[in-house]
């Protein structure tokens, strides 16, 4: 970018530093889904940081859905994501990599819904050339990541404002990032996750096809919080091996 | 409700049966998907209607995904809904039914979104309950649209605001009807779409339950997007018969 | 309404009742602006009620932008509403009546949206009329409140879809509670405010002939956060005194 | 921006050519407002440009409310701008610095609902010197363009999440263009609307402050499409001159 003289202050760095230690610790069972993490103060006292630092990082680890409080009794942790999420990212940077996420999906629900309204023959095509090519790539047993990232390309230009394609370009680091992580983790393990972002994506060009601005700006954003979701296994993502399951008993 | 003097305007009511007949027209493939309609004159003419009223219809038919019109060219059959549905509706009332969906979005969409910030323990365990309930309706081969029903004003009572459960209640009949045509259509065709329903119920109480209220009114919005699309069979509803297919052969 | 068995829970109740005397306590200057409240086991006791009693009227009173909690310090009387207050409205019942805006807001501001895609020329006049009609009233020095009413009403019918209609019509009674506080407050003490109630219907119907949804959609939000602030004086109410002086000093 | 390879395409290019002089002929009142323009085969000849490109420049032109189309009748002038537009912008670039609105609206609604959560005291006192400064800076007869600007990074820094600086500094340059030009036709004409702007930036600090995120989004959001609308001078904005006249005629 342009002049990124903004740098983290060093408040939020200790805080991505102390989330990536509790989200080892959570990864590698040390603190396990349900299990009652130390208090602020105890935790401020062995990452030796101060208070707001802990508080800082505990809010995220909130807001992304790992741990939850209770007023007035604790904070547990309520998401165990994938062990192997250590190995695939760096966690002290990970709480900056998921960040990303909140200007990226008002600037691709905007762009999907201004996609409906505006796209031509050619935005069509070439969406749909991305998905072939995601479905492709994945059925070789590929990550399909330069796909995915051609299909949301492909949005952004349909738009019919090149504005949302340079913001989007800006976010590209994270973006990669965080889309590596969510991909491998489905590669590796659920053939139903891997066919649903197929799906989603099938879905949100269907309704840029029908000229249906809402459901398309409400279908991007369902993509969007799945593929937030998918990065940490949190809970309410879908549940594809419980599906994958029951679908494989009725057949 | 209390004092609903309010009856559609006469162009109104002609302009649903109008609606009816040519969905009838599409339904029994005398329009195929693909077909291009008769202009605008030619149809007001066959039907004895005024231009506005023709107008008029088309313009919910389109709104609802079933036709659409390319400038200049003309207007044309995008969905073919299942011809079981002229015996399950009153095709002449099923654009007045459609249309309750514009409130009712709006007003589950929020009523989720309140209920993840203030929702009770007993809250949650009446939604699951609903949803527990849903699982073995349908496993039974029933429709299960009382237990739908129910999950749906759990979430409204999570809401903390009686006014939310006031207004779905006055609009219990168009849902209602529009409930048993999509649950209806789902038991007679597609595992997969009824898993989908329980799983989408399933989302938004994870969500609700997670206290992550934008989380939960996408999910409803998803949810209520694909109930609606349910109902015509429109193209971006999750297509499960593919999706059956295709896990099949994966297995 | 229909069947409209859903009582307040007796809980509910008890919660708009401590919500009522807390407010005349604020009204009254008992507890004046920036004042500490008595803390929940205190305020518990006071009333005699329960503390999740007392923590559901602190949350609406924080909510409705009355007190603020400061963490770990304790909670703190915001805004001091205008001491006609407790003539004009019975407080036991304002809790409810304010509750109302929740789905007030989603309704009208999605009957704008669609106003804006679909009003015919007769709902255009119908709004303008209502306009007017206002502006007469307001300069004859009465509130006007008839007239602010059949400006909602005409913008909900040109939503083309009668559910709308009858859903805000099923609100008439807190929605009339609520305009009477706003209208009374505003006739009384500012001919800014007054104004900018003509002014913000105007802009409205603006964006409507403009068929700008998205203008509209946003200017009807304005206009019902300003007016749910109205009732109860809350500080992000447009400044309409401090306005009124600024201009006449530069006149 | 990092790598803005992206430039476009020339069709879109030649549209912002044709939008430019299309307004130039409102602004110099050869088509005056109310005035049916010329078809678009005729602009298409005139201009001597293929027909999609007219489309789209007149498509453009709807979508920032300077013309309107009558279905079947014609396209018509529906604002006339300040003649003093085309001195203080080139106009064959206004079009593509008034699409930066699009993506600006969204990330800067986000940021301040984000903001309203995050928000700490330094936050907040930052904000304020910056309308303060701004204050100041009109009652200097000063644009205050740099103090406004300010304002808008407060908020964002305020949001906890760099990204959004990051992102709206890749915008700063259209940014910068349309805010001038904003402020100067207030400077040039109307107390009303200068003072207008500092409301709007105090009551989305408010809302802030008050921790009201709702609130806070919708004010920035109206505040945005307010700002967009001073551009152009299109109708729906808020009729300062009438108010002044009023305010002072009540004085």
């Amino acid at each position: 970018m342009q002049n990124l003289t903004l740098k983290p202050a060093r408040k939020e760095r200790l805080a991505d530093t102390v989330y990536g230690q509790i989200l080892d610790g959570i990864t590698s069972g040390r603190f396990a889904s349900g299990d009652k993490l130390p208090s602020e103060a105890e935790l401020s006292l062995s990452f030796a940081v101060s208070r707001p630092v802990v508080r800082e990082a505990l809010l995220r680890l909130t807001t992304d859905g790992l741990i939850q409080s209770k007023r007035g009794i604790g904070t547990f942790v309520s998401t165990q994501p994938s062990s192997r999420l250590t190995e695939l990212a760096n966690t002290s940077e990970l709480s900056s990599y998921l960040r990303s996420f909140e200007p990226r999906i008002v600037l691709e629900v905007e762009a999907a819904r201004l996609a409906a309204l505006r796209r031509t023959r050619a935005d069509l095509d070439r969406a749909h050339a991305a998905i072939e090519a995601l479905r492709s790539a994945i059925a070789s047993g590929e990550r399909g990541q330069e796909q995915d990232i051609e299909f949301h390309d492909a949005v952004a230009r349909a738009a019919g404002n090149d504005y949302f394609c340079d913001l989007l370009n800006d976010l590209r680091q994270p973006v990669t990032e965080t889309m590596n992580i969510g991909l491998e983790l489905a590669r590796e393990r659920s053939p139903g996750r891997r066919l649903r972002i197929i799906e989603e994506h099938t879905r949100i060009l269907d309704a840029i096809t029908a000229e249906d601005s809402d459901a398309a700006a409400s279908y991007m954003k369902y993509h969007l919080i799945q593929a937030r979701a998918a990065v940490l296994d949190v809970r309410h993502l879908e549940n594809s091996q419980a599906l994958d399951g029951a679908q494989r008993s009725t057949n």
